[in-house]
């Protein structure tokens, strides 16, 4: 088997490291830095040639910074001579952007993967995609990870006894039905939508939650807009308390105020992105570096991801 | 401009005559051929050079002839010096291979844009694809045209008032409102679901039909077998009659009488795909040739599609 | 050297289990199915993962499905992170389209290889390939084997000491020099050409059969047509037996039937594609699958081919 | 001819709607936001259907995201079936970034033209390019041109009589000369290096400058640290005035300041980039837009470049 | 239709100058150098931006050059932006390597159309290709012309009424037979083939030629070995007369002396390749200018070739 | 690690043997033939499969002969399923074509260098090349090596105290600095331009040269012409002796001759490409077989190239 080498990007560093660790080795060396016209230099610090390169990068925000150094990082190993190169995006960004609403517009998940594999890219990693339909825009291996039984061994030592697990919409009721099902949970789903002839969207609740503590999923959380409003459709329901668990915690401006505000108690999260150091008492992170140092390890021994799942 | 010219694949050739006739002009001469070794032969009967190449070929069952057939055209066309190349799928099959239910699979509906693109095919036109993110495993313009006005216009004069719209999951919402805002009538939504601890699949159904005709949509019907699984749900709760309505009417395996039987008075799809003969007094069949007529017209004179939506 | 596995499509699953068994290995576990629309679905019951993945797949009738189950397994592979795919094509369809007779034709045997490409498949392996340009279509490692030496080892036994081989036709006198030189026997060969200012076509004979038993070789056999043809111009000539092989035995509408109507008392082929179970009392099938496990073992272990010729 | 459209980016829209107004004509019609998390959304106002499509956009700071928003521009512009897809950089972001000084680096120059032909982009056309090598990257149309006419004629009126053209150093010598034959001025050049067994690099001035006003020349300013460095070696060899031009004033952390504080007292630069609204009473900006205009006003009929030269 | 240009490569300058004169244009402006240490250098003299460029260069000898060259030019028409390239190539160097006849062997027939296709070459014409496959071997556009027609007015007015068509082998037939259908002469076929167990090469002739003239026909001609060896087979067979008759002369190494001696009176050939001032006293070339005029015509209004055949 | 192989192209097979003494190993076997008509054949003698190929081709003069068969060798290493194909080019053909001079021109060395890749080539090795940038052209690993160290190896024992390194011209400085550095000699450099207003090129000379010998550098020696020049301009400037290095000596027309006539008296290069048997008393050739070696053995075993450095 090659040897394999881990660098670290710019886009979450502390997980690299933390994966390192369990792996029991050392990050690859290398230097990057920005010019004063805001220009991304790479630096290998040391050789590549024939070795199998994972690059730990996930494009959270700044986005456009963290893809071009992505890409950037994939140039440099190309040329190295590096034997496989593995982006390994704990967050998938732009993955929103998987179709058109119109006819005028980008499929900008799509291209990430073109310029991925332009750039030199031969495999992608990736922690529960937005939507699955993502790996079929890139023409190579792909392997999606899942982060719900990380979650969910977070979870359960605190839950009530009376949670139901809700999902905040139609699209998420499979990611829902995994966490109800490892925790042993009813499950409940919001559906919204608007009515014909009417503005407002109105939201329909299937499932019980009178009296009891809804624990609401979700593969990431933005600016927490859609989760307050969950909230609020939930309490007019009856619930009596909120928890939130998401893969990705991007906790945008003020986020986790704006949930606290709203009545969240626990907001569960991962570290596949960066997360804010004053987690306002309610953020509760748990760690992936397990989780993709499990596969890295079997990946660089070619051994099947089967027992992850 | 250059001239346009519209060829007819095995798929639905009496569609391609259709359309054709719409535009007033002839299909392109050609001599499809199949060797008794299954083998299929493609000649050109007249020249193809620098011209605007449109060849309609919906990729329905026999599925595997039809796409083989598609990309021998195009193979045919770019060596015969063609101009562009449109291919016009009213049915883009293997849709539903849209994504990898496990990681050991492959994803089809991705793999065939990539062999079309492979063969030459410049352009894609389709008519309500399964899944919008299709539209991004195709590197170059692509124009998904949709069937529910003129659907619309088919049922309009002979839906009672009482009529709802029902979704049969939670994946066809967003078409079911298209439905309900051109008809003007309520939303009804099935939700089907595993519940925790359960091997059964449990419906559940956001709106009112009780006492009420309902109208289920889908974007195509196979051998009907969900569709009655959703009539007997909505009888469960209570509907008083039965009606559906799709875009791609494949209609397998004696799916029209199972639905008869199951109480569906009248089945709306358009002619996609070829359609039994024998309606079974239940099938009606409404044509998109004046659609994709409209469509070529535009594109044949770089016009925008906007005016046909 | 990476691990090897070899997996079995529809198109002949006998003789990929044959050639497992002398590679002394089961075959990959995966799991075909055709719904009900037609479409095919693949899933692989193993990892794949940095293996030597061949799939055994004759792209002989049903033609089209048997090329798209190539290419979705394909697909499957090298999104599942196969090391190398390898595509053993005992018999190559489409092969006779190898060129265009007029300038509006595909060429489809160009077609495929590049198919094959873009589905990422990185070698091919066949046998005795229609024409041998066909290796340039692919822009890659392609290997084809002979089963002459087979086949020869199969009629030696039974050649009645007088036997002549004959070649059907210009384009098979190198094929047909191979068996004359491996049986140690003299050679004739026919001329089929229409004369100027003639409709018909005269066959003219070079060598002597007047006595004698012809051994008619070619390198495929679809329905025998053209074979009886041969057999008619052998008898005035005044050959006095008939016995044929061929390397594939598509044997198709009653092909049997009409070579031993004409006379011909011994058909020779081998089990590249699947062979009818009633042979008439005159067919005669030899194996490949030690010639294939043989080119495997060496593949696998990229040791070179040439002991196998 | 195809219709000519012409869209801008983000990078520099004053310029974008000076070109359009030279033009005579609007600029297209589009909406580009950025979201919460940094992702950058394009939506296009209207068709571009089979149009010649130009998108003005310099990927000047913040670099990558200019750079992302060009590449997502063209995605957009590529699947709504624009005709042909201009680039126009007035200035090319990590141009000096056109080889490795060791093995262990990307070539990012490289890589943003290999991003742009995967994105859809078939033509570049830039302003005074770094190295002209970079337009070998792109394996298709590119047009570089030329804003010293422009900033010649914006420097003539003012220049003292006794003037002297400097080139910086010996990499800008060519466009020094350019800048001297058409100022018909005499010219100097400084080169910096370091001497054996020294770590101080020491300035050899070649030319006659004592007693005379110095016009140092430059591609791009962009802290203007070196170009402070040129005037105090200028100053030493007995200059007495100093000017500055250059095509792309990036300007970058109080350039301006420093240039003038050094002595500088006219910094004349296009607006290829947007450059401060304080221009700290030496800045003096010439628009390329006429240049731009001329050569979109050529291109869109296929007329040659070359009278703008 | 976009404006056309021809330009003359290398290989045949005196062909480009009649098909420009039998246009009625002028060729394209152009310097071709040779430097010192044989690196080709091309500069284009006039604008190609938008049009449609023809470069006439057959890959004759020295062949490894006028590749090169095509190329060079290929890459100096896309960097300018040309709007499609068209390949003339009147002979198609390295067509006789269109296989292997081991197994590690190029395929420099079909590397040659991918090198071309690289260089940014979107179409191919040829004439009278050696092998037909070779078309399959580019991914594009492909016209083969022929020259039999021109070659057959050249010869008919001197041919004596004795004449019988021969084929030099079996590879010729069909070349023979469209002689002896547009001359309306008898045909005769040698055919060559080493006996079993045996080293000489044995020549058996299918046909009438006894006190005939034989009117030899090839697609090229070499050094002409071949065909004195095929008019000795055909004087010891009777004949009285040899003349010859093929579409490209490279009449290599005192070709024409070998044949006269042999006993050839007459060599006609085309002006696809350059021949020899000196023609012995036998050779009679005829131009293929028109030919190729009335082509670059159709193509240039994008009309159908099929008039021409 | 896959098995190596070396194989040597006609352009310097006697630096291919030196290269396989020092790493002790027989060269590939194959043979190279050029037919009458100069197409040039390549047969591989032993198996490739599945092992590291390296060919050593300068692609030196003949240089469209060497380009070809290197293009075609690699076409054969593809086919018979090389592992991965390194060309080792010692000297890098067209490398000064690497920009556009004007807009109407082709970029040679970037051509060659897609072409490359096109013939399936992974791994660009390279000795001094003329420009960095062309690393550029290549999408993938390129490891360029100096040959500057073995050279001062050369130079030293004989070198006067008094010499001084001399850059011919501004863009040989970093080359004419890593020579001094090495050396512990002082540098002087030449600088022509022409001045404004005047025909003639000037040439300014920076460092002390007066009564010294000068070790004047360069890459590359062609016919040996700008050299001279610069002989002439040191003489001028009072230099009293004159020695050259550079590592590509291709030394055309009569260049040894040139130069000895015009008082060089030490021409010392390498044999990076065939130098002439006779070096008119000045030529002093040593070896970068061992460099070359080195490097091979490193790239073989995967290990970094760091130390040869």
């Amino acid at each position: 088997m090659a040897e394999m080498i881990l660098f670290a990007g710019a886009g979450n560093p502390a997980l690299a490291r933390a994966v390192a660790a369990e792996l029991g080795m050392e990050l690859g060396s290398c230097r990057v830095e920005q010019f004063p016209d805001g220009e991304t230099s790479v630096h290998l610090g040391e050789s590549v040639r024939g070795k199998d390169v994972y690059l730990l990068q996930p494009t959270c925000p700044p986005v456009n910074d963290n893809a071009m150094q992505l890409l950037i990082f994939a140039d440099a190993f190309r040329r190295a001579a590096a034997g496989r190169i593995h982006a390994v995006l704990p967050y998938y960004g732009y993955a929103r952007s998987d179709k058109r609403t119109g006819r005028r517009e980008p499929i900008t998940a799509s291209l990430m993967a073109l310029l991925m594999r332009e750039a030199g890219i031969d495999h992608v990693i990736t922690v529960d995609l937005h939507t699955t339909q993502i790996e079929g825009f890139f023409p190579g291996p792909f392997d999606t990870l899942t982060a719900v039984p990380t979650l969910c061994a977070g979870l359960k030592p605190e839950l009530p006894a009376d949670t139901v697990v809700v999902s905040p919409d139609a699209g998420r009721v499979k990611l829902a039905t995994e966490y109800a099902e490892r925790l042993n949970l009813p499950l409940a789903v919001l559906h919204k939508r608007r009515e014909s002839g009417s503005e407002t969207r109105v939201t329909h609740l299937v499932g019980e939650v009178r009296g009891r503590t809804c624990l609401i999923i979700d593969d990431m959380i933005s600016t927490g807009g859609t989760l307050v409003e969950s909230v609020t459709a939930l309490r007019d329901a009856g619930a009596s308390g909120f928890l939130v668990a998401a893969t990705h915690g991007l906790l945008l401006d003020g986020a986790i105020d704006r949930l606290r505000t709203a009545g969240v108690t626990r907001l569960c999260v991962t570290d596949t992105v960066p997360t804010p150091a004053d987690g306002g008492g309610i953020l509760h992170v748990v760690t992936v570096a397990p989780l993709l140092a499990g596969a890295l390890r079997r990946l660089s021994s070619s051994t099947s991801l089967e027992s992850l799942f």
